[in-house]
């Protein structure tokens, strides 16, 4: 599909930006929109709190400044102009056609009446509730319990599409924790908006709420909002949980974009701050797990796995007139990825984190994540005699299930570190195996995989393990930044550099040349162990199948209550 | 019961020698028959093989050399004649009243027709399978599968009486092993010994097969031997499994004896290769575990634990004019502990050994046991939501199952390895809980817990949560060496110093100051995670109970076949 940089070196390159607002930093890439090549990279980590994140003496609380996104918007765009003018040959400012947005989500944001946050006005600046709540801010889960237990009985449909389970890290459940606990703020809130939206909303201008203009990607995911019910959840259902909520309804957009739309123009003021032209169209944000799968080359067939501490599963399918339900998908939102298909979201609530537990926390003498690997990397399957569930964070998706721990089965007397760490590799592939065969009972085929993120580019154990695992190719995304790559991607299209999304994909994505091929021997013994990990995931994972579910709750339970 | 030294001055002192054979080395004590105050000790390490054992490169196979036996106890007996003389005002070598032995088992050895050993042959004495077959040689498992299924079908009353399972730690299947890949030795074994009736009737000249007086421990535990149906299984039997074997049984003994009775006095020879008076009367061997029950004051109602790396619960009842049935314990022998009592074993695979395991092989960074075990006792029950098996080794009481592994469940990110420690610990306390209540719903009262061995000596917080598992006081035996003392007692008993093993255990035995008592607060919570342990015993540990045992069982099949 993608020509050579060479046979473009006529045409007239244009670039577009993407700017990545992560938990600790932001940063921009400037990318030719022709050929994906990535010309520039900075980033800015957030001055606010400890490595950017505001936290308290409740260790759920995780809250951001909203000020450290304009600094960062600020400083990055000068910063990427400046790099430009520089490093490119001939740059003008004025081949920059567009910019993307992608943050963390679900972080929600209170604004006043002309859109401004209220974090930033000094009335509020100390206090965490006026500020951003962070996606991993956890103090809202009774409010969550309570909105599943309430949608499940009045909006089963609604629920039914974020797995029917409304997540403690979501939109209402955090607005909702506010009204009860800090009034003040609540009611000096005129509206809540998405970081992922906020952001273009200020580049653009048109933060003031009645100009504002929203993505569908966090509105879906994270807050029930789909086009067939008119947006958001409706006034009656929302006051059913509090009065205010209800109220906060009416100033709720009841439309959203998808990334192909753009919110604006680069504002006058935000075009003297950078330097860059007024007017260069903003794209509508979205999530960085969904940008990082456009700029990993998603399309209908393939599964984006972004691979970090937890994994995001991505997959979209066009539209067949209605909604499939697939059971235990935490979110199916109509343009969420790419614009007129049906993104999906899916994941495992830890990977990474599982494996550096390991080596942080248990800390086996001498055994870094290198040496392990090379350890592991040399025991056959099947040989440690060891099964595990990958569950020490809970289980997203399919169980939709926090209050889930890991297990640990097979160990003798000569069970080493080495073979723990492998059987918790393994453990982590087999749940993103059930994930694929979730996808695909349900009628969503997935016939290739494309890897991004930390541990596909730096774990080729792991990769090797998940191709023999699932039988299937895994490719790794050719970008080292495919969620800034995403944004960049949106850019471009809203600068019309491209006609599409999948048109820009086409030309700006790609994958590593390399793949990891399943071993056909490996993937013997594993057809072999995958169904002793259902047998588990099954028992303790689900309440009816067995009787061994209640014995991680009521662990659980009796830790709450023991736990000085 | 026990009067104070003081009182006792007056009375003419008698003394008693236990000779205690363990695994890598032998050890002699010398007690004062009245007080059990221990005089002299003394050890001698086996000079054969690596500590002791003969190993090759089969890693199941573990022999020793007979000869160290000998060479043992001339060493140990004239060292602790020795040290008497020059430690005790006034001693005369006339008050040794009689000499005891235990031994580890089931270690037979193949003898020639004078009852010499085959390994002490300078012909033979290159060949291992002429060695004595140590406890720990695994060489055996097809041999012990097969006389199992024999005897399920053909003699179920002689199988039932050791937990339904026969052993391939055990006289027959030893024997049979020899008997299929070693006909040389096996054909030139007239009869085959165990080790710890081998080494009174060296001692007392009384070895040549035709005056060999056998003890009933030994027999009984690992051979099926008992009184109720003449002795050893019959030949009928025995000729099933291999024609060799039913022509052996002619010229095995039909009766066994307790450790109240003398298979001789001391030989002449004996007497000049150490200096003791010949004469001596030496009691009836039997086993390490069995006699340290002994020297830990057992009586009705009393269960002794002996715990160091894995661990023997030994309890004894009354006859009641019938066996009963207790399924899952490994044996149920007339007479194998106190005379003229019904003898029970139980035990655990695994106890000190799981802990070591994770300390040596998982090795958390800086975790000793002492470091381990000071931060795992500061965890509340219940606080770390962990919950483990204890089959890292497999279960033998009451599951009898040697393919059986360890489990762990509740982990999180934030699992500590103080806590995986303190689950461990807690993990081998419900097992012996489970061992409690299966003697006691089958009818053996069990009102008192006597601990002896390296465990009950060292790891106060392994004793405490025993105590706050079973809600049952935990003592710890006074004496540091019970088994040796144990033997020590039969020599008294046998030298006529007491009346009965009974009285020479009220004598010479007792219990150290400080129990551990139960608090009743940890006990509240542990009366919370027994059933959840016992959840998961019944639903791994039983293939009838549940659909999960096959994953243990699948996971070990893939396991022997897959590891290079």
């Amino acid at each position: 599909m993608k020509k050579s940089h060479g046979s473009l070196k006529k045409q007239a390159a244009t670039y577009s930006i993407g700017l990545d607002y992560g938990s600790e930093s932001a940063r921009a890439l400037l990318v030719d929109t022709r050929t994906g090549e990535e010309l520039t990279t900075c980033v800015f980590p957030y001055p606010s709190g400890t490595r950017g994140v505001i936290l308290s003496k409740d260790p759920n609380l995780a809250r951001q400044n909203p000020a450290d996104y304009l600094a960062a918007a600020e400083f990055l765009l000068k910063r990427t102009l400046a790099m430009a003018k520089k490093g490119i040959r001939g740059f003008s400012p004025t081949q920059i056609v567009g910019i993307g947005v992608d943050t963390t989500g679900s972080t929600p944001l209170p604004v006043d009446a002309s859109g401004r946050a209220l974090g930033m006005n000094p009335k509020f600046a100390k206090d965490p509730a006026a500020m951003a709540w962070l996606w991993k801010d956890h103090t809202s889960t009774g409010e969550a319990r309570e909105i599943t237990e309430k949608a499940r009985e009045h909006r089963p449909q609604m629920i039914a599409r974020c797995g029917n389970t409304y997540s403690s890290e979501w939109f209402f459940s955090k607005i909702l924790h506010c009204a009860r606990t800090n009034p003040k703020v609540f009611n000096a809130a005129h509206l809540w908006v998405e970081c992922a939206d906020w952001i273009p909303a200020v580049l653009t201008g048109t933060e003031h709420p009645d100009t504002l203009r929203i993505g569908v990607c966090a509105a879906g995911h994270k807050a029930m909002f789909a086009h067939d019910w008119q947006g958001y959840p409706d006034a009656e259902f929302l006051s059913m949980l509090e009065p205010g909520l209800g109220e906060l309804r009416s100033r709720l957009r009841d439309r959203a974009l998808t990334i192909d739309q753009s919110v604006g123009g680069l504002s006058a003021e935000w075009a003297k701050r950078t330097g860059l032209a007024a007017g260069i169209p903003v794209a509508a944000g979205a999530f960085d797990a969904h940008l990082g799968a456009i700029g990993s080359g998603i399309e209908p067939g393939t599964l984006v796995k972004i691979m970090g501490t937890s994994t995001c599963d991505i997959a979209v399918a066009p539209h067949a007139g209605r909604f499939p339900e697939i059971p235990g998908l935490c979110g199916i939102v109509d343009g969420s990825v790419t614009p007129k298909m049906l993104g999906f979201e899916a994941g495992q609530s830890a990977v990474g984190d599982i494996f550096n537990w390991f080596v942080d926390v248990m800390k086996p003498k001498g055994g870094t994540h290198e040496i392990l690997s090379k350890e592991a990397a040399k025991i056959p399957p099947g040989a440690s005699g060891l099964l595990a569930l990958d569950w020490n964070n809970g289980n997203r998706t399919v169980l939709v299930d926090q209050l889930l721990t890991g297990l640990l089965i097979g160990q003798t007397l000569y069970t080493t570190p080495a073979e723990v760490y492998r059987a918790l590799i393994e453990a982590t592939a087999f749940g993103a195996l059930t994930i694929i065969n979730r996808f695909e009972e349900f009628g969503v085929k997935i016939d290739r995989i494309v890897n991004s993120g930390g541990i596909a580019e730096k774990n080729p154990l792991v990769m090797q393990i998940y191709a023999d695992v699932t039988s299937r190719t895994m490719f790794v995304s050719r970008s080292g930044q495919t969620c800034a790559l995403g944004a960049a991607i949106a850019g471009a299209v809203v600068g019309g550099a491209h006609a599409s999304v999948a048109a820009a994909q086409r030309a700006m994505t790609g994958v590593k040349p390399r793949p990891f091929k399943p071993n056909p021997k490996a993937h013997a013994i594993y057809a072999e162990l995958y169904p002793l990990y259902r047998a588990l995931h099954d028992a303790f994972g689900t309440a009816t199948a067995s009787t061994l579910n209640h014995v991680m709750k009521r662990l659980i339970e009796i830790r709450t209550r023991t736990r000085v």
